[in-house]
């Protein structure tokens, strides 16, 4: 593998996404520190614009684009956060985001989307079908495709979330990340690697969608078939970009329960009042079946996103999801 | 009336609570800005230690009092967020909280009390029976009792919060709290009178419960009874001691549905992506009914606390109050 983000790409995605991004806070919670043992920080990219960490990615992705490359749009498939994210950054720089969307997206996604002036296109919600429309699109309009993960420009975006984290928690024993494409972990075991070596990556994914952890482990590409987790932002497969900076960096994955994952979303919303999606509690549920691991050590976990259908909540039995 | 709280009783109460209080921060939604008209800033008491403003007050009166005070323990009725304070306010002092509750108390405010290893002795949900209980237990443990918000110790405390928030955002044309027993809303203006006296006071009312607003517009004390209203936290009636100031200091109060409260507490989760209970989204509620007196105004919110039943959310209808 070449490597073609080093410390220097990740500092200047900073300085570009600088003025459209939030710095997000860390909080942390004592009951939640005594009931894992451990000191845990919750780097809060749920209260990044758009409600999720995909801003960071999709900001420096069509802000390094030139105005010829920019001058038919920008482009993707996303069931989720990056459409949203991708919608707000094409509207910053005054251009028109082509997004196709699965056809069971959530409602709440959608309207992300729309708020942000996307035009979406829906698909059968499988790869195929997503890929199939895009290309059209893109032939049609001429838009330049962002990708959701697979592109160097949003890792080195996604990467400036822990860097920011470094720089508002010392010393921090280990960092976490969910992993569904891995933009966001690959960015963030890089920014580990360059900004706080000393730092271990433990990514944490769920077991009804553990290709990342297969693959981890096999050394091989695993590709993602019939996911099934709530945690509707880990459904897809690991990218061949993200893929080779993840077994590099990475120390370990971790596989969760659904149930681990339910009970660690309610708690970070009872105990810090803060509004998680169901991926963003993925990191603490490891922590919650591991405790012996994070005994004591000082555990960083970036909160993936705040975007959650609050009248489909997995903790109400009478509303919960098939 | 003798008014008994100046400017250094609020500036020596912010001073006695600041090691064990959060300063909360002051978050804003651009996309609550355009439905509103109005610019918005939120003072997150939700953030706040034990989860709601109350901490303020009931940190101020524990210490307040000498250790001969202390001995025998403090004591208080509370369906709510001030048991839970008093209880953690007590422990910082390691005396013991006595606290009578009625019995049909949320579940979430039982175990907040009981995390703090507050003493609980259930009642009959009325007046009677908590003032009947809790005299009881002071004549039985020779606790000092510490009321919710009839105490100039606990208003001063609360007053700490708009003294802060004033100190965070300069310059808002209205500051505006939820009113139920007045020790917030009389905290907030005394603070608005002393430290920002160009910022008009506003406070927002269920109709369901709308014993401050009858109360301030004939000058006469009109109590609380049979009150119906989801948010929970506003049901009390004033006290001798709020109301005075609250006539004094507030420049009007404004009543709301409880279709608006909902509506405004979903749109608070929805784009700030905290939790707020529903007395917190009052005020954004009344903004909701009367944009037009809102407009382009710059409004200062307090929001009260986020200890709310997720098990019991008001927009699920499956799951919704009776």
């Amino acid at each position: 593998m070449t490597l073609q983000i080093d410390s220097k790409t990740i500092e200047r995605a900073a300085e570009r996404i600088n003025a459209y991004v939030h710095k997000t806070p860390v909080i942390s919670s004592e009951n939640i520190n005594s009931i894992t043992g451990a000191q845990v920080f919750f780097k809060c990219e749920n209260l990044q614009k758009a409600g999720a960490f995909k801003t960071r990615g999709a900001v420096n992705a069509v802000f390094s684009l030139s105005k010829e490359e920019l001058g038919n749009g920008v482009c993707t498939h996303s069931s989720g956060n990056h459409a949203a994210a991708l919608a707000r950054a094409a509207s910053l720089r005054n251009t028109k985001a082509y997004v196709v969307m699965p056809d069971n997206s959530s409602k709440v996604k959608i309207a992300a989307v729309k708020n942000y002036n996307g035009e979406i296109t829906f698909c059968t919600p499988n790869l195929a079908s997503r890929e199939k429309t895009l290309k059209a699109i893109r032939e049609k309009t001429g838009a330049t495709e962002i990708h959701p993960y697979n592109d160097l420009r949003i890792i080195a975006g996604q990467a400036t979330a822990a860097k920011e984290f470094f720089g508002q928690i010392k010393q921090l024993d280990i960092v976490m990340a969910p992993v569904g494409g891995g933009g966001l972990l690959s960015g963030t075991a890089l920014s580990t690697h360059f900004f706080s070596p000393e730092t271990k990556v433990i990514a944490a994914e769920p077991k009804g969608a553990d290709d990342a952890f297969r693959s981890f482990y096999s050394s091989n590409f695993v590709p993602s078939e019939n996911p099934r987790t709530i945690a509707d932002g880990l459904l897809t497969s690991l990218g061949s970009l993200t893929f080779p900076i993840i077994q590099k960096y990475v120390n370990s994955i971790l596989t969760v329960s659904e149930e681990s994952i339910v009970e660690a979303m309610k708690l970070i919303w009872e105990r810090t009042k803060l509004i998680v999606e169901p991926s963003s509690a993925v990191p603490l549920a490891a922590i919650l079946e591991n405790k012996k691991g994070f005994f004591q050590k000082r555990v960083g976990i970036i909160i993936s996103g705040g975007n959650v259908d609050l009248d489909n909540l997995p903790w109400n039995p009478a509303l919960a999801q098939p």
